[in-house]
């Protein structure tokens, strides 16, 4: 009879012949494009993780932001130092502050403006488009020109969109898309919105 | 009859002052513990990009890697030269490379050692437990001391903590949480594992 740690090795053997064939028939080296929505926490957190992360490799990135703009968060103040970062906060604050649709649509262009000329380059390894999905469901953006800009861009290059209610089209378009649900929130208890948690 | 920007200005009002209803509600100023969880991308790249926000603050945060530790990533190289940061990648990797269970319970006990410290020590702000769930999916570590270093840590500390298949407890036991659905994957699609998006 086998003893516990056997069994262990045994199961563990197999699962790592599972996950070796995995990644062996996972062999297209390219950029990917990841769509992160939905109403949970970790949309954005996650985009400037992969930023980290992208940076600790030595790569360019550069970010552009949407809805934020108006107020200094800490991700900004953060990267923007990083040699290897471009960060462009074009958004004006939420749609409920700025009260001004025409405002928000000048914003929403000159900041698609700018979008499009980064994901054209390929000098980036990774371009954020942070918010963005809020810009086609409000009606501020068309949304052909970013499925295009999409669908051009440099092979090597990895892009991650975020937001709530994104468009079935978008979805269809992306490699990954992780639907992100709100279980909890502490907001929501009552608890004020935490600095290097929120913003 | 009102115009489409009077309508807009009349909504994003209404909007606006719900909106600043909910932020009055939320008065409590305290430390949150988040909960990231499920098989979709965005658990530890949400937990780094906090800790970026984090560091954006100029607050000191720690960082102790469950699994992650026999591999170099790109978070760490990113983080770890960082005055602020105190990283601790304890893990010897996953369970199906390790394939010896006590090795991996001696790593498990080792990390929830470091893990404790942290968690009491008030000069952080922010600690990240990354992919601490397995450990207790996988019984390499009791649930009750870290449940209990939760509840008595200091109250201005932020704690993240990831992983698939977390205990119905510690979901109960956090003040957010974020449920990550994995709706579709690059990798799935035969897209080998690209570096600064999942490493």
């Amino acid at each position: 009879m086998m003893t516990a740690d056997e069994k262990h090795l045994k199961k563990m053997k197999a699962i790592k012949e599972k996950q070796d064939q995995k990644i062996a028939a996972a062999d297209i080296e390219r950029g990917v494009s990841i769509l992160l929505a939905g109403p949970g926490k970790g949309k954005s957190s996650s985009a400037f993780g992969m930023l980290a992360r992208s940076l600790g490799h030595g790569h360019k990135v550069a970010v552009v932001q949407f809805l934020k703009g108006a107020m200094s968060t800490g991700e900004e103040r953060f990267f923007t130092s990083h040699e290897n970062v471009d960060w462009f906060a074009m958004g004006d604050g939420f749609t409920w502050e700025t009260q001004n649709r025409q405002q928000d649509v000048d914003s929403a262009e000159k900041a698609w403006a700018k979008a499009a000329e980064l994901l054209a380059d390929e000098r980036y390894n990774l371009v954020i488009l942070d918010e963005i999905t809020y810009m086609f469901k409000y009606q501020y953006l068309e949304f052909q020109p970013t499925l295009d800009a999409l669908k051009n861009r440099p092979t090597t290059m990895n892009v991650v969109l975020t937001g709530r209610g994104p468009k079935q089209e978008l979805i269809d378009a992306v490699d990954t898309y992780s639907h992100i649900l709100e279980e909890k929130h502490a907001f929501k208890d009552g608890v004020k919105a935490q600095a290097g948690i929120e913003w």
